[in-house]
Protein backbone atom coordinates (compact mmCIF):
# COMPACT_ATOMS: atom_id res chain seq x y z
CA UNK A 1 0.00 0.00 0.00
CA UNK A 2 1.67 3.50 -1.12
CA UNK A 3 0.98 6.08 1.40
CA UNK A 4 1.54 8.59 -0.42
CA UNK A 5 -1.38 8.39 -2.88
CA UNK A 6 -3.51 6.57 -0.87
CA UNK A 7 -6.85 8.41 -0.95
CA UNK A 8 -9.56 7.54 1.83
CA UNK A 9 -13.49 6.66 1.56
CA UNK A 10 -15.97 6.23 3.94
CA UNK A 11 -15.61 2.30 4.22
CA UNK A 12 -12.22 3.25 5.29
CA UNK A 13 -13.15 5.28 8.90
CA UNK A 14 -13.99 3.80 12.16
CA UNK A 15 -15.27 5.75 14.94
CA UNK A 16 -12.82 6.86 17.42
CA UNK A 17 -10.14 7.03 14.48
CA UNK A 18 -7.45 10.09 15.02
CA UNK A 19 -5.70 11.84 12.39
CA UNK A 20 -2.66 13.95 12.62
CA UNK A 21 -1.81 16.19 9.64
CA UNK A 22 1.42 17.89 8.29
CA UNK A 23 2.69 21.18 9.74
CA UNK A 24 1.55 24.63 8.16
CA UNK A 25 4.23 27.54 8.98
CA UNK A 26 1.87 30.81 9.61
CA UNK A 27 4.44 34.16 8.13
CA UNK A 28 3.52 37.47 8.80
CA UNK A 29 3.20 38.20 4.99
CA UNK A 30 0.40 35.54 4.75
CA UNK A 31 -1.67 36.87 8.23
CA UNK A 32 -1.53 40.30 6.69
CA UNK A 33 -2.44 38.92 3.07
CA UNK A 34 -4.94 37.10 4.03
CA UNK A 35 -6.59 39.88 5.96
CA UNK A 36 -6.36 42.61 3.39
CA UNK A 37 -8.78 40.53 1.73
CA UNK A 38 -11.15 38.89 4.10
CA UNK A 39 -10.60 40.33 7.58
CA UNK A 40 -8.95 43.80 7.15
CA UNK A 41 -8.61 45.22 11.00
CA UNK A 42 -5.87 46.67 12.38
CA UNK A 43 -4.73 43.55 14.60
CA UNK A 44 -4.36 41.87 11.62
CA UNK A 45 -2.74 43.97 9.28
CA UNK A 46 -0.36 46.43 11.16
CA UNK A 47 2.62 44.89 13.58
CA UNK A 48 2.76 48.28 14.72
CA UNK A 49 -0.85 49.54 15.38
CA UNK A 50 -1.14 45.93 16.65
CA UNK A 51 1.14 46.23 19.69
CA UNK A 52 -1.19 48.67 21.06
CA UNK A 53 -4.13 46.50 20.86
CA UNK A 54 -5.39 43.43 23.76
CA UNK A 55 -3.15 40.87 21.18
CA UNK A 56 -0.12 42.85 21.90
CA UNK A 57 1.51 42.12 18.40
CA UNK A 58 -0.05 40.63 14.85
CA UNK A 59 -2.51 37.68 15.32
CA UNK A 60 -4.25 36.04 12.72
CA UNK A 61 -7.69 35.99 11.53
CA UNK A 62 -9.41 33.24 13.09
CA UNK A 63 -10.78 32.62 9.46
CA UNK A 64 -7.26 32.30 8.42
CA UNK A 65 -6.43 29.72 11.45
CA UNK A 66 -10.18 27.75 10.13
CA UNK A 67 -8.54 27.86 6.31
CA UNK A 68 -5.71 26.65 7.89
CA UNK A 69 -7.28 23.82 9.43
CA UNK A 70 -9.24 22.95 6.41
CA UNK A 71 -6.00 22.72 4.31
CA UNK A 72 -4.08 20.09 6.58
CA UNK A 73 -7.24 18.17 7.21
CA UNK A 74 -8.46 17.82 3.02
CA UNK A 75 -4.11 16.65 2.94
CA UNK A 76 -3.92 14.79 5.69
CA UNK A 77 -7.34 12.56 5.12
CA UNK A 78 -7.40 12.71 1.26
CA UNK A 79 -11.14 11.57 0.57
CA UNK A 80 -11.23 9.93 -3.02
CA UNK A 81 -13.59 12.16 -4.73
CA UNK A 82 -13.59 15.10 -1.53
CA UNK A 83 -15.12 15.73 1.21
CA UNK A 84 -18.58 18.39 0.80
CA UNK A 85 -18.95 20.33 4.38
CA UNK A 86 -22.35 20.28 5.78
CA UNK A 87 -22.08 22.31 8.67
CA UNK A 88 -19.78 23.62 11.23
CA UNK A 89 -20.30 23.78 15.35
CA UNK A 90 -18.58 25.19 18.01
CA UNK A 91 -15.85 26.91 16.63
CA UNK A 92 -13.76 29.10 18.98
CA UNK A 93 -9.88 30.34 19.03
CA UNK A 94 -8.76 29.92 22.56
CA UNK A 95 -5.48 31.49 21.67
CA UNK A 96 -4.12 33.70 19.00
CA UNK A 97 -1.65 32.91 15.93
CA UNK A 98 1.12 34.67 15.74
CA UNK A 99 3.65 35.25 12.97
CA UNK A 100 6.00 32.42 13.02
CA UNK A 101 3.83 30.05 14.61
CA UNK A 102 3.70 26.38 13.70
CA UNK A 103 0.04 24.63 13.24
CA UNK A 104 -1.06 20.88 12.76
CA UNK A 105 -4.40 19.51 12.95
CA UNK A 106 -5.64 16.10 14.85
CA UNK A 107 -8.97 15.32 13.29
CA UNK A 108 -11.10 12.52 15.32
CA UNK A 109 -13.78 10.73 13.81
CA UNK A 110 -16.75 11.00 16.20
CA UNK A 111 -19.93 9.54 14.05
CA UNK A 112 -20.59 7.55 11.00
CA UNK A 113 -23.45 6.60 9.44
CA UNK A 114 -24.83 5.97 5.62
CA UNK A 115 -26.67 9.10 3.59
CA UNK A 116 -30.49 8.02 3.30
CA UNK A 117 -31.33 10.10 0.71
CA UNK A 118 -27.55 9.60 -1.30
CA UNK A 119 -27.03 6.07 -1.09
CA UNK A 120 -23.13 6.81 -2.58
CA UNK A 121 -22.32 8.83 0.34
CA UNK A 122 -21.92 8.53 4.08
CA UNK A 123 -22.00 11.24 6.78
CA UNK A 124 -19.02 11.84 8.67
CA UNK A 125 -18.78 13.51 12.76
CA UNK A 126 -15.28 15.26 13.19
CA UNK A 127 -13.78 16.86 16.04
CA UNK A 128 -10.88 19.11 14.69
CA UNK A 129 -8.32 19.80 17.44
CA UNK A 130 -5.72 23.16 16.15
CA UNK A 131 -2.74 23.02 17.92
CA UNK A 132 0.71 25.69 17.80
CA UNK A 133 4.15 24.14 18.22
CA UNK A 134 4.01 24.83 21.81
CA UNK A 135 1.28 22.56 21.73
CA UNK A 136 -1.25 24.87 22.96
CA UNK A 137 -4.82 25.30 21.05
CA UNK A 138 -5.47 27.81 18.63
CA UNK A 139 -8.73 26.56 17.70
CA UNK A 140 -11.38 23.79 17.98
CA UNK A 141 -14.30 22.84 16.15
CA UNK A 142 -16.87 19.97 15.41
CA UNK A 143 -18.07 19.47 11.86
CA UNK A 144 -19.95 17.05 9.31
CA UNK A 145 -19.36 16.03 6.08
CA UNK A 146 -20.45 14.31 3.28
CA UNK A 147 -17.41 11.28 1.82
CA UNK A 148 -17.84 8.92 -0.64
CA UNK A 149 -19.23 5.59 0.03
CA UNK A 150 -16.76 2.41 -2.05
CA UNK A 151 -18.39 1.59 -5.07
CA UNK A 152 -19.30 -2.17 -5.07
CA UNK B 1 -21.89 63.08 10.52
CA UNK B 2 -19.75 61.74 7.75
CA UNK B 3 -21.49 58.34 6.86
CA UNK B 4 -18.50 57.49 5.16
CA UNK B 5 -16.18 57.48 8.11
CA UNK B 6 -18.57 56.66 10.99
CA UNK B 7 -17.19 53.94 13.11
CA UNK B 8 -19.10 52.08 16.32
CA UNK B 9 -18.46 51.33 19.62
CA UNK B 10 -20.90 49.04 22.05
CA UNK B 11 -22.96 51.74 22.70
CA UNK B 12 -24.50 51.98 19.04
CA UNK B 13 -25.97 49.09 19.05
CA UNK B 14 -29.47 47.52 20.20
CA UNK B 15 -30.67 44.26 19.95
CA UNK B 16 -32.71 43.92 16.69
CA UNK B 17 -30.52 46.45 14.41
CA UNK B 18 -29.54 45.16 11.38
CA UNK B 19 -27.45 45.88 9.08
CA UNK B 20 -26.97 45.29 5.13
CA UNK B 21 -23.35 44.71 3.72
CA UNK B 22 -22.32 46.03 0.08
CA UNK B 23 -22.10 43.04 -3.02
CA UNK B 24 -19.09 41.08 -3.57
CA UNK B 25 -19.02 39.52 -6.46
CA UNK B 26 -16.94 36.07 -6.56
CA UNK B 27 -15.07 35.30 -9.83
CA UNK B 28 -14.23 31.83 -10.99
CA UNK B 29 -10.53 32.91 -10.53
CA UNK B 30 -10.92 34.02 -6.95
CA UNK B 31 -12.72 30.80 -6.24
CA UNK B 32 -9.66 28.62 -7.44
CA UNK B 33 -7.39 30.83 -6.13
CA UNK B 34 -8.96 30.16 -2.41
CA UNK B 35 -9.02 26.77 -2.90
CA UNK B 36 -5.57 25.88 -4.18
CA UNK B 37 -4.56 27.83 -1.28
CA UNK B 38 -7.04 26.07 1.88
CA UNK B 39 -9.39 24.25 0.16
CA UNK B 40 -7.53 21.74 -2.74
CA UNK B 41 -10.48 19.84 -3.78
CA UNK B 42 -11.76 18.79 -7.35
CA UNK B 43 -15.11 20.66 -7.17
CA UNK B 44 -13.25 24.13 -5.73
CA UNK B 45 -10.55 23.95 -8.25
CA UNK B 46 -11.20 22.19 -11.66
CA UNK B 47 -14.61 23.41 -13.15
CA UNK B 48 -13.73 20.55 -16.05
CA UNK B 49 -13.98 18.02 -13.09
CA UNK B 50 -16.40 19.72 -11.28
CA UNK B 51 -19.21 18.71 -13.60
CA UNK B 52 -19.01 15.15 -12.68
CA UNK B 53 -19.66 15.78 -9.21
CA UNK B 54 -22.73 16.20 -6.94
CA UNK B 55 -22.16 20.41 -7.42
CA UNK B 56 -22.46 19.88 -11.78
CA UNK B 57 -19.94 22.76 -11.78
CA UNK B 58 -17.18 24.51 -9.82
CA UNK B 59 -18.30 25.78 -6.03
CA UNK B 60 -16.44 28.17 -4.15
CA UNK B 61 -15.05 26.87 -0.45
CA UNK B 62 -17.41 27.32 2.31
CA UNK B 63 -15.06 29.16 3.92
CA UNK B 64 -14.21 31.03 1.09
CA UNK B 65 -17.84 31.75 1.39
CA UNK B 66 -17.21 32.77 5.22
CA UNK B 67 -13.83 34.81 4.39
CA UNK B 68 -16.22 36.66 1.88
CA UNK B 69 -18.91 37.15 4.85
CA UNK B 70 -16.62 38.39 7.48
CA UNK B 71 -15.22 40.82 4.83
CA UNK B 72 -18.57 41.97 4.40
CA UNK B 73 -19.55 42.46 8.29
CA UNK B 74 -16.25 43.75 9.12
CA UNK B 75 -16.77 46.63 6.62
CA UNK B 76 -20.43 47.27 6.74
CA UNK B 77 -20.23 47.18 10.82
CA UNK B 78 -16.91 49.17 11.20
CA UNK B 79 -16.26 49.14 14.71
CA UNK B 80 -13.76 51.39 16.18
CA UNK B 81 -10.23 49.20 17.24
CA UNK B 82 -12.19 46.43 15.38
CA UNK B 83 -13.99 43.63 16.35
CA UNK B 84 -12.57 40.20 18.08
CA UNK B 85 -13.78 37.31 17.68
CA UNK B 86 -14.65 34.86 20.47
CA UNK B 87 -16.76 32.13 18.59
CA UNK B 88 -19.26 30.89 15.79
CA UNK B 89 -21.71 28.43 16.17
CA UNK B 90 -23.57 26.39 13.67
CA UNK B 91 -22.29 27.94 10.66
CA UNK B 92 -24.17 26.03 7.44
CA UNK B 93 -23.87 26.40 3.88
CA UNK B 94 -27.20 25.80 2.45
CA UNK B 95 -26.98 26.60 -1.22
CA UNK B 96 -23.17 26.75 -3.09
CA UNK B 97 -21.68 29.55 -4.37
CA UNK B 98 -21.11 29.70 -7.61
CA UNK B 99 -18.41 31.51 -10.07
CA UNK B 100 -20.39 35.11 -11.25
CA UNK B 101 -22.35 34.59 -7.88
CA UNK B 102 -22.64 38.06 -6.13
CA UNK B 103 -22.93 38.43 -2.13
CA UNK B 104 -23.92 40.43 0.36
CA UNK B 105 -25.05 39.38 4.60
CA UNK B 106 -27.64 40.93 6.33
CA UNK B 107 -26.26 41.57 10.01
CA UNK B 108 -28.97 41.21 12.86
CA UNK B 109 -28.01 42.12 16.72
CA UNK B 110 -29.44 39.19 19.14
CA UNK B 111 -27.61 40.13 22.27
CA UNK B 112 -25.89 42.55 23.83
CA UNK B 113 -23.96 42.21 27.47
CA UNK B 114 -20.92 44.45 28.71
CA UNK B 115 -17.89 41.77 29.85
CA UNK B 116 -17.04 41.81 33.59
CA UNK B 117 -13.12 40.83 32.93
CA UNK B 118 -12.25 43.30 29.57
CA UNK B 119 -14.87 46.74 31.45
CA UNK B 120 -13.43 48.46 27.82
CA UNK B 121 -15.53 45.62 25.98
CA UNK B 122 -18.89 44.78 25.55
CA UNK B 123 -20.10 41.22 24.25
CA UNK B 124 -22.33 41.02 20.97
CA UNK B 125 -24.14 38.08 19.63
CA UNK B 126 -24.98 38.11 15.91
CA UNK B 127 -26.65 36.35 13.79
CA UNK B 128 -24.96 36.59 9.75
CA UNK B 129 -27.20 35.74 6.74
CA UNK B 130 -25.18 35.76 2.94
CA UNK B 131 -27.05 35.66 0.19
CA UNK B 132 -26.06 35.65 -3.64
CA UNK B 133 -28.36 37.67 -5.93
CA UNK B 134 -31.11 35.36 -6.08
CA UNK B 135 -31.81 35.97 -2.86
CA UNK B 136 -30.87 32.65 -2.00
CA UNK B 137 -29.00 32.34 1.67
CA UNK B 138 -26.36 29.82 0.88
CA UNK B 139 -24.84 30.53 4.38
CA UNK B 140 -25.96 31.19 7.77
CA UNK B 141 -23.79 31.82 11.01
CA UNK B 142 -24.15 32.55 14.57
CA UNK B 143 -20.84 34.53 15.82
CA UNK B 144 -20.26 36.01 19.33
CA UNK B 145 -17.54 39.03 19.24
CA UNK B 146 -15.59 41.54 21.75
CA UNK B 147 -16.56 45.23 20.71
CA UNK B 148 -14.89 48.69 22.16
CA UNK B 149 -16.73 50.57 24.50
CA UNK B 150 -16.52 54.09 23.91
CA UNK B 151 -14.27 55.96 26.32
CA UNK B 152 -15.60 58.63 28.81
Amino acid sequence: MDLITISRYFDDLKVGDRFESDRFLVTEEAIVEFANQFDPQGFHLDPTAAGGTIFGGLTASGWHTAAITMRLFVQTLNFAKGVIGLGVDELRWPAPVRPGDVLRVETEILKLRRSKSKPQFGIVKFRYTTRNQSNKIVQRMFASGLVRVRDN
